[in-house]
Order: C-alpha cells, then structure tokens, then sequence
C-alpha cells in the first residue's frame, strides 16, 4: 500500500475522534502510537483500510466494523462508471479482503455484509458511492447511541461507590462512538456508582496500559493500572465489586470470544464471587455460532510476546504461543448488557431476543 | 555504594554459576541484564549486596539467601580485630539492612539469622571472618543438595509425558543451586515424566521471559512462553497437565506467598481441576506466620508497571499497584514438595513435621 498520510496533532478535548471521514478519505487515530504520540493516519482505499485494521493502528471489535464500513465507502468510491455486475464483483472482493484483516471479531464481518447489502438495495443508475458513505456514516451513528444506551442500562446494574475491574480498552477509541464496558464505568463515574476503576495492561499488546489509562486520565476517572496477573489479589482483597469487559464475538449459548486474559478474570471472578459482566452490541452476536467452539480465535505473531515496548524481553528465537482472544463460558457471565437490553442466562433464549430477526 | 565491578563474559557451558565467592568478594550473575548480557557484578561489601538484591541483580528466594549469607562473610571480613562485643554489634546491624532488602522472602531472614548463630557460637579470639565464609559457603552447598532433593520428590509426581505449567524463574538462577520449581521440572525432563513446559512472562519484572526461557533453552527443554493471562486457555484447553511454582515464604497453614499472579494460576487450575503444586526448600516454611495474613507482602514501584523493557507504556504519571508477591490460600496447593519430603494437607500438620524443631 501507499504509505498513508500522517498527521501530527495534540487532542485537546475531553473527547477523542478515533474515526472521521472527510475529503473522500477515512482519518484514524493510530492506537499503536499511543500514549507516546497522538497522530493520524488517512486511508485512501478499502486496501489500505485493511492493513491498518491487521496492523491494529484501528482496535476493538466496533471500531473496526466502522472503519471496514468507510473502508467499503472508499471501494465503492473508485468504481466510477463501471457496469453494475462488475461493480458488485469489486465490493465484493473488497469485503473479503476486510473481513480477512481479523478473523474473531463478528462486527467486522457484520459490517461489511450490512455494507453489501446497501449496495444490493440500491437502484440500478443510482450513486453506489454517495449511498454507501451514507451507509457507514449511519452505521457510525448507531454505534454512538447503542454505546450510550448500553452504557447506561450498564451502569444502572453497578452498586453506587463500587470500584470495578477491566480489561483491554473498551472506550471511545475501541468503538468509535462512547465505548462499551468502558463506556458503562463512563457513565456509572457520572451517575456515581463507579468509584474507582481497576485497569489491567493487558498484555501483549497493552491496550489497558496504552488506551485504557489515557481514556480514564482524559475523563478525570479516578483509576489504578495493573498487571494482568494481580487482578486475583484485588479479588481476593475484596477491593472489586464487580468485573466487566467487552466481547469481539458472542455465540449463540452466550461464549463470548474476548481479548486474551478474560476467561482468566471471569474464572476468577466467579472463583470470589464478583459478578462478572460483558457490554457490547448486538451486532457482536453471533447466533450462527452454536458456541465457542465455533469461533475462529486469531493467533497474532510470537514477537508480540518476545517483545514489550518495542524492546526485545525474551531470548532471540523464543517459541511463543499468542492467542489474540479466549473464550469464556456463558455460565461464568452474569450478564451480558447489550444496546437492546440486559440479557441474563439462559443465554440461548435470552439472546436470541435481543438479536434474533424474528 | 561504590560502583561494583562488571566483568562481561558469556558463559557457555549447560551450567550457569549465579552466585560465586572468590578474592574476598563474591560475584553475581547479574539478573537485571539477562538473556541480552551475560555480565557479573562484584561486590565487596554487605552494604553493596543489600543494593543489589534490592535492585534485583540476584533474585529467588533462595538465592537472595545465599548471597545473603555471603554479605555476612563480607561484613565479618571487615571486622579486622574489634573487640568482641564490636563486631558482634557490626554483625547485627549488617544482618538488619540485608534482611531489610526484600522483606516478603524468608530465607533472607533465615540466611542472616543463621549466620548470626554462627558467630554467637564462634569462640572468643576466633577467627569471625573465617567462620562465617565457611558457614555461608556450607549453605550455598546445602542449597544445592536440598534442590537436587526435592527436584527428584517432586518430579516423581509427575504423570509421564506431561505438559507443565510455571510462573516467575525458580531454576539455577533463583536458588544459586539447581532449581526448585524449575528443578523439577529439569529433573523431570531427564526422567521422561516432563514432555514440555509452558512458561509465563511474569510481569512486571518479566522473570519468565527472561529467565526461565533463558535457563531452559540451554537446558535443552522444550518450552512455549506465553503471557501470564493465557494461562486460563492452555487449562482450559487441557493441555496442562500441572502447574508448579516456588515460595517466597509459607506460613504454618499451607498459605504461600510467591511471585504475583501465583494465586491467579492456583484458582485456575482449582477451576480446571489441574493439580497445583509449591517446590520449596524447609527454610521457606515460617512456623512463625500461622496464616498468610502474617507474610509482609512487598510493594515495589510504579515504575516496574508503567514500563516495560525499559520503554515506557502507559501515560506519564499513570498511577499503578505493584505488589511483588501474592498469598496462595493452602488449601488451593496440591502438594508442598520440600527437601524433606513432600507435604499434604493438613498443612498445619505436616509442614510442622518437615520443618519443625521438635
């Protein structure tokens, strides 16, 4: 790909924009340059969409299926005139190659199959392009308000004055609209019932350390990071009242594939009994998935291991096994709170409700 | 301090050599630069080896014991012929800032008292300075038949051709000898019982993927790194057949204080019904402490949290917890495997068999 454009700026507002359109290209904040640099990258095509999307410059399972959205209107955008079926076989090589960038999250695949759609629904003659940017910028929007109102059916279940555990990022920057679990302890701050927020760095990748704490500081959410590993002694201590997490996919039986190191919590969340909670749209369920079983899990390169920081940590050559997601049973989730509700086991009926088409 | 002397070598053969008295000093492998420098750091003073074992140059409960005892061979080497009461006086206080070093592991505390004994002990007009190199030297000995001991007790409880699961480094390095933890997994790789070992990074300080994978490349030993939080998947998958780890200090009810994120792995393995075991010599029982409510539990700086490999990763000033160590409940440990046998609970029983006076 051409290298995109880089812009170099400070955000000064409380609020960040992870994802803009404008001039016919698609403006990411680059997630892998944070805390250390704010900057932007600008995509010109559906291909260079899905290499930032691969090379994580654009994270968490909501944001990429915004961006795969804007990365379809970029598609759609080169067509010019060309005839409808070759037009349509191009839309369709683009979404594949989208889809591919990260096999687990569902959102990604949700929202290029929406974008598809669109382009089917759409009249032959008519502006494919217009009516696809209309598409993902619509779909930008929802993600804004099902955030919001995930958030606060989310934050409602939150006893006032708890401190609350999380886990990678799950805010504005992974959603690109207000965040999920992260946007549950945003408005639970606001509406009192989150004193404290308990963030674990997240290894490999750190999303917790990098994203997590420059979210909460920019809110003025009072917070502690942690290593992964000292989430036990917390539980253990009584210092968490509850745990709570995004997902990347949610099966049918309410397994939900999230980042690596959530099963671990929700084990031991369950192992002390502190409730643990997943936040996330209904677009991140997957009733094609009978269970975890069926969710393909995304196994990243071993320098994300053998490295931290940039630095080597680990003898060269060290075989590492880097699982970018694990699967925690439905049976060890209290809840899981979507934009359309808060769904409580059975999950095999409950969510169906909220997400099936009937 | 003065600056200690660095010697760059890389050592070659199978056997590394972490703790060596010779010239009146003794010599450590240093701990803070491995795998990317194999150097040494010679110090010549009980004062200079309390800085080093608070900058973690030599770590491992064991070994910070015996190196320990080498500071009170140093200290006694600069007693020159001070009367009696004098030196007994330099002794204590020498004794109090190394104990002071790392407050969590017992054996520091053991080591010092030991070597206290031994100078009570010593006959008037006696040469200190002599007896005290023989008793710390005797110790280090000690340390490496009470390791090969417990490494055979403990690999024959390992069903053939397992997986194995550790944490932190509690090999050669940790003990100044041939391991605890790490060397049952050594001894149980020559008997065919080990087929391969997991090895977790251990954030912050990143003992696994720097040690651990360190010590067991040249071993020979087949091994993955992964971080701490996938400990949960490889369980959950079955494909550990046991975790094992070391001691920092157990208390008189079975309840262990080790490295952070050691009780994350014995609740997991409690939920996924994989045996977790403690290799530990006696001298890391504390009779003394009847539950783990009584084991201090260090905490180190933020600083070790916010970075990584030395780069930072998360905002500046982030505020971070950095415990260094984690209090496993007894009744979470499979088997306390000791120098002098392996111990079952009821712990309150059996550990005051193998490590009791009476």
């Amino acid at each position: 790909m051409s290298n995109p454009v880089q812009i170099e700026s400070v955000a000064a507002g409380r609020d960040v924009t992870p994802i803009e359109w404008g001039g016919g290209r698609v403006r990411l904040l680059d997630q892998s340059r944070l805390p250390r640099e704010v900057s932007y990258v600008e995509l010109a095509s559906a291909e260079e969409v899905a290499t930032a999307i691969r090379e994580m410059r654009v994270r968490g399972a909501p944001a990429i299926g915004v961006t795969a959205a804007y990365g379809m209107a970029l598609a759609a955008a080169r067509l010019d005139s060309r005839p409808r079926t070759e037009a349509d076989a191009a839309l369709r090589d683009a979404a594949a190659r989208l889809a591919a960038a990260r096999p687990t999250a569902v959102n990604l695949r949700w929202a290029v199959e929406r974008m598809l759609r669109a382009a089917e629904q759409s009249p032959p003659g008519s502006d494919l392009a217009a009516r696809l940017l209309s598409e993902a910028a619509e779909l930008h929007r929802e993600t804004l308000d099902s955030d919001r109102r995930l958030s606060e059916l989310g934050a409602a279940l939150i006893p006032p004055g708890s401190a609350l555990l999380t886990h990678c990022n799950t805010g504005a920057l992974a959603t690109g609209g207000y965040g999920t679990a992260l946007g549950v302890l945003r408005r639970g701050w606001e509406d009192g019932r989150v004193g404290h927020v308990f963030a674990t760095e997240t290894r490999p990748w750190l999303q917790g350390a990098r994203l997590t704490t420059w979210e909460l500081g920019r809110l003025g959410v009072p917070y502690t990071l942690v290593v992964d590993s000292a989430a036990a002694s917390l539980m253990a201590g009584g210092r968490v009242q509850c745990v709570i997490t995004g997902a990347d996919r949610i099966a049918a039986n309410g397994d939900t594939a999230n980042k690596i190191g959530t099963l671990s919590l929700a084990a031991l969340a369950h192992h002390y009994g502190v409730p643990f909670y997943v936040a996330a749209p209904v677009s991140t369920i997957d009733l094609g998935a009978a269970s975890g079983e069926d969710i393909p899990i995304e196994e990243r390169p071993d320098f994300e291991v053998t490295h931290a920081g940039g630095a080597p940590i680990a003898p060269d050559g060290a075989p590492a096994w880097n699982p970018a997601f694990d699967v925690t049973p439905g049976g060890l989730i209290a809840a899981i709170i979507t934009d359309c509700g808060v769904t409580r086991p059975p999950y095999s009926r409950t969510l169906a409700e909220v997400a099936g088409d009937g």
